[in-house]
């Protein structure tokens, strides 16, 4: 039984006799080898937090972006394959700036999700801009339209959903259940900084410094703290 | 013997020793998997509910998309994989968009719903709309036009069916059911609407709320309803 | 030996070392699960009659489709993949009408079987219209051009008869028997109505109805029995 | 040794270590299914007969097209698979069609023959015209042409030879060897005729009719025997 | 072991572990199975001779074209799958008118060869002019340009020599042994057709006939020899 | 289970079931065969050095190309396939020459890096620069821009880290422990010259010369060192 | 083991996993199986000089092209497949052609190696030019450019290197330890011939003839010494 299975889950896009996509679902394993990230949504706007992993010292932190601008309104945090995520966001920068340039306004949230979401769908078909397997990633993407501010999260089968928060990566499971304790519609920007970063720290098992976490909000706007407004984060815990 | 089937299964557009299609039936096995989706013709106009299958509390119920609107006159309610219900919604609306630039008119029921199983029928094909494999996903489509109230079901074959009623996804076998015994040709719009919740109540073993379901209508313009339309319904079952 | 003959069937359009197409023959069963069709020539006309098989109360009759017209003079009944025959008809149905566009005048029904069976043929080649697969269909086509009235059957392998009476489907080995023994030149086409619907009856097993069957005829033009003309032929047998 | 043979012969166009091409070998075997025709050159023309097969006493004899005209000079009959023979007439035809046009002047027998084993040769290429295995029919080409009467004989690798008498299909080896004891240069039209149907005669191991044989001649110009003009050539048995 | 060599053999065009091509190697076999070529270079010009094998009384002996023109300085004989040989020829032809088209004079015979053999390295590549597989021939190319007489060997992975002679094919062993023994390179022309058609009646194992050789020269234009001029050579045997 | 994981490896771009991509882990493997590269940044410049495996006397040293220039502000050096290495380098140079056609000024380094893992990431997809394989190379980019020094580390993934030092090859892994022992910010680029020559000079096993290292530095521009200035290195340490 | 190895081997481009590449390795297999060919760079030019295998006394040795001109001021022998070989020559002619013509002035040697080399690395790419498997050929390039003569030689991976002296093909491993002991850089080209053809004699285990080598200058332009220079190198053995 074992063999038959693996005779399914090497063809990048066929469904197996229980009608599953395994490429996909693979590509969702891929994610749970990644590092952690978190997504709070508050009334004042979206906070992401994300662990950073130095392997070396001589690593340059702040080159390790695993939180990266869409749109001056729009933000994301990834976990997976990272060259991965710069493809998507990358598609997801030229839509959105497309957008402004034909319409004269930002594109929602939503649609810059939809956008992502139609590429990540899209694998397997052998045309210019899809990939010949799933994209290996998962991604919180933060953002304040007409809306007001809001927090989606997709993942390798194109699928999104909206969320009011939600952690991705090896340590997803646990910060869900501490997310979904902790999680109220009222908080503030403030406290919303200071329960993902208390999460993270407990995923982590090491010390949370500027040097391997990182922070954004969208409120309303887009902006990565520096390593001094980390550290003021760090010093509120 | 099982061996040599497997050998068929996994071509994706191949037939077996007995003409069957195995990859369109395994495509059909992804909607067993899936949320139930119910729709009832009435005289007044047709009624789409479906369950939503908030996993957390966090999830932003609006979100779950699984009723969505094709034109005007036309919407749908799906079961399986929902990233590929969204791109056949995607092609129905440009195909009715396009017909309404060409025709000044609204596209029937019909040929939408034919226009949505032409893509569908067209997978492993490798031209730029269809996919490389079926697509995991059945339809309700609802729609109103010159020949009055109309429900069509569409599966990953490529063929469609008129109703009256008929319930999708994995709790659609006692739903159709249920569907036979209480279905008439005489049933008022607020009937249709009670049915079809009394029996999502059913399946789904826990309580039904504006949370995880959700309900819509064409008659004769498509509209989904809000959290408190659908309370109402709630509270009338 | 059973292990190497599927080493060939599974080649989308490979030969045997006996000589033969596996996939053409494995679409030739496709037909044979698929509901039966009775097509009966007469000096008057052509009439075609099939079964519906309505697998559920709630389907909508009428939407089970499996006789269609493909220009005033030309019509068609159907056995096997719906889905398939929509495409083939459809192919047909554009043949007709460019031909009518270019040369004012009807296209001939062999010529309009060709074209269908030259579409048939060529699948597994890449090209746009043809498909991946043989198309998993058997066609009666029944017309009446400057010959007179015609009936044509096709198989998936883009070979195709002409006939003064013939069944397609499952129950198309006892039904051929008993056209052979019905059939003469000097029938009407009243009498013909009879001889189809007789036939189907045993096949089908259950009572016969105006809504498991449907005739149509073509003498000299394409006409779909309504409900009460479906009716009256019952009466008379 | 059986196992390792199988290996090869699925590749649609590749060589054996012993240097054979299997696909076209298996190829040739479907022509040893198929139904048995031959052809006779005179100084006066050349004769065509086939055997029919009317598996159904509702079959239009007539439909059952195993002798083609490809130009008025020229003519085929064919054993194998009829839709792989109607590809190859059609394609013949276009070619004698464009010759005329271009050159005023009707295409020579043997350039004709050798645009159909162009075409032949050419399978598992993948451009529009060829086809993805190769063709599985024999024609036997009649033609008359400045070079006086010739008959050429094409098999599915698209070698051609000239032959005096040849016989295809399921009886062509005791055909053949009639041929050669009743062949002489100096046979009239009338005598071949004869040689042609009565060798056919023992090969079908039942009556020969109208219904069951064709015949056509190239004498200078192409020429399907009507149903009186076959029963006339039976009378003179 | 021998296992694991054939998985390396199917590859159309792929190295084993030892840089064999083995496609490659399997085509030369199919030359090993073809009728007999001679070619004799002599200062007068080019002498070439092969084995028809006329399998049947009925087929015309000159329609087994085993030498062709290219222009009117250069022929060749072919040994392996004829139909093969054709496309190649067709290829020089083309080649060498075009040449004569942009350049006013004829293109060297070293040229010619060349481009022959740049067809046949192409193989597997997927374009327009190219094969799937090798080419199964291998050619003698006689031809006289300003260089004087020469000859030229082909085989199917696209190599050339330059010989003063040369047999391939099934009996090409033996009869290079004798053209070793018997060469000279003051032979005249009419001791050069002696020994290449008493070489091949060596090989034939039966009487040497103008039904069943053909001879060519090229001196210094190409000349295929009527039967009764072979008959005249055989006469001096 | 050693069998199933060789199934998924060979997939050129395909997820295994823990979520891993074979080729892309395969391809680093190339690397860690390769030769030992080092870079160092300083707030002067950057320094780059390599091992330069010269396998024989007669080997030209300076055609050992492994630091090679990008542009006037950036170099590289590389480990793995120097093929592919060449390849990434010269898309790299029409990068940054189109982006000062264009702008008028330098492209920064950060972008011509992600232009290169653009190329690296969109291997197995057919289109015209990307590669049918993983590129079998890493890559260490030293460059000075507005931001002054930098230096990034690149691998086959398509991922890219800023680096203060950093080793690549086979000797990377004792490199690194010795890189982050004696790296500090405050090195001068003379200092960093000493350390990336003292750590090769452990790796290599063998005496350090001018013709088997080559160094190189940014500051602020490129200059691959000359044999008098290596030797000059080395004399220093 | 052995097993599971041969499945990485056969494909095309793809890494095993020790980070190998096969089929490349393979395609250095076949160079070990052709004739040796040396090269000798002297201050006064370079010499190459190749073992011709004339396997038959009739082949024409002058045919037996084993070493070929570039361009005025480039020249290169060969070792492996010759029609490889004469692909690569053929590109790297159109290369230096369509520089003179761009630029007025020759290409330099490197450029003309890389562009070379360019070719050999993107076999399986499937685009015009290139290969559906690597080139199977080591060539040695000799060139006098603005920085005086060179030599290089490529391999089927693409890469190349600049040498003093270098030998390739069956006998490589001898012969490179002979041009090691008797190589230095004041060596005149009229030793270097000496040294050249000894070693070849070494290797090739039969007497030295003008019809069994060549050898060939590029002193500053290419020159193939005719049979009566080589004699003139042989006496002064």
């Amino acid at each position: 039984m074992f063999l038959t299975r693996t005779e399914y889950d090497r063809g990048v896009n066929t469904f197996s006799p229980e009608g599953r996509l395994f490429q996909v679902e693979y590509a969702i394993e891929a994610i749970k080898l990644g590092s952690t990230a978190i997504g709070i949504k508050t009334k004042e706007g979206v906070v992401l937090a994300v662990e950073k992993r130095i392997t070396s010292p001589l690593l340059e932190p702040s080159s390790v972006e695993k939180i990266m601008e869409i749109d001056d309104h729009i933000g994301c945090a990834m976990s997976g394959l990272i060259a991965d995520a710069r493809t998507l966001v990358e598609h997801a920068r030229v839509e959105t700036q497309n957008h402004r340039f034909s319409y004269g306004e930002p594109m929602t949230v939503e649609s810059t999700t939809q956008a992502l979401c139609d590429l990540a769908l899209r694998f397997g078909e052998g045309d210019e801009e899809s990939m010949s397997r799933p994209f290996g990633v998962s991604l919180l993407i933060a953002g304040h339209d007409e809306n007001g501010p809001s927090l989606y999260n997709t993942d390798p089968s194109g699928t999104f959903w909206q969320c009011n928060a939600k952690a991705i990566g090896s340590g997803s499971e646990g910060a869900d259940s501490s997310l979904q304790e902790q999680y109220n519609k009222d908080l503030t920007l403030k406290e919303a900084e200071i329960i993902a970063l208390s999460i993270l720290k407990q995923v982590m098992e090491e010390k949370v410094t500027p040097n391997n976490v990182d922070i954004a909000k969208v409120a309303p706007t887009y902006h990565l703290y520096s390593p001094s407004e980390v550290e003021e984060v760090i010093s509120r815990l």
